[in-house]
């Protein structure tokens, strides 16, 4: 291994999910594949640093301020998710027009993030300011999630605003003898009438 | 997606493994990062691209020429791989001290790979000016593989030259009932005497 050859190891690992060998594939596949790939992903990697910020009203990243969706969407249904990834999964559902908020975390005080450290005042001033009728709380259902929810929800009270959540159930495609009891439990609670 | 975090998901895409939602994981890593990680990276290409040339005499990717293998260690046994990454793999194993060359590819003739686009030709001449007593040939049992043994050893034939092959059986923490049949039955021609 030459110190070039390292230190782009090195610097892959930080990417989530790669380790040592990973990284050492991504290297050479970049020196095979000679320098175009390699040019492309360094200038990439320099456009995204300049161009990228974020957008101060829903905290999700962008190149303007405020970003495409807060300029020309509604804000009368705000969907309220924890990282700028889960908007581009909401996204992708097609379901929802509205604005986002991005907490950019979860309550977790045993690792030290309290709601500081969320947008939550940010989310709560917006609701004050804008004409908005429903939150839709699209956190995940965890222990985090959970408290996160609650806060939310009690920091609203006083307003006269509609709070949602995600439903929970089985998920589509899953076979039913792999789905865990938890869920199960939530899917038979919430059932529907059908047709 | 801005059209910055666009771009370098494509650009990540281009490593080998990586998808559209991998890709997408790796950039949102680096934005939540911050600059730090990003530019980390960015140098590294850079550096990488810079400073990492080809060993004119092993054809490994080095920083020198000839590289550090091919300056410091004897040329008595030369390993014959396929990529510069085998070299990585062999190195790891601790019980090779001798130079190697990689093919840079296996012949395969229906994807237009033949022995001009290889490095045997050098491997030829480097043979026959070293004093070179074996030549080890650390190449994949595959049909491409073991084309490239049958060519090498064809060309080799007029030189008073031991020529070897990695030895093939079960591999180490391997469950004998998953290993497959062909490897089941080289392990048991090529079984050893025990103790």
């Amino acid at each position: 291994m030459t110190p070039g050859i390292e230190r782009l190891i090195q610097a892959f690992r930080a990417l989530p999910g790669v380790g040592r060998k990973t990284a050492t594939k991504y290297v050479y596949a970049l020196l095979q594949a000679g320098s175009e790939a390699s040019d492309e992903l360094e200038q990439a990697l320099a456009q995204l640093r300049q161009a990228t910020r974020t957008c101060q009203v829903c905290f999700n990243w962008a190149e303007t301020n405020p970003c495409d969706i807060c300029q020309n969407r509604s804000a009368r249904q705000i969907c309220v998710v924890e990282t700028p990834g889960d908007i581009v999964a909401v996204e992708k559902s097609g379901m929802f027009r509205g604005q986002y908020h991005v907490l950019r975390g979860l309550l977790d005080p045993l690792n030290n993030v309290n709601v500081d450290d969320l947008t939550v005042d940010a989310l709560v001033a917006r609701v004050n300011n804008a004409s908005c009728d429903e939150l839709i709380l699209a956190l995940s259902p965890t222990r985090e999630g959970e408290a996160t929810c609650r806060l939310i929800a009690t920091m609203l009270a006083p307003q006269a605003l509609k709070i949602t959540r995600l439903a929970h159930g089985v998920p589509l495609g899953g076979q039913l003898e792999y789905v865990d009891e938890g869920t199960l439990s939530l899917a038979m609670e919430h059932r529907r009438s059908y047709p």
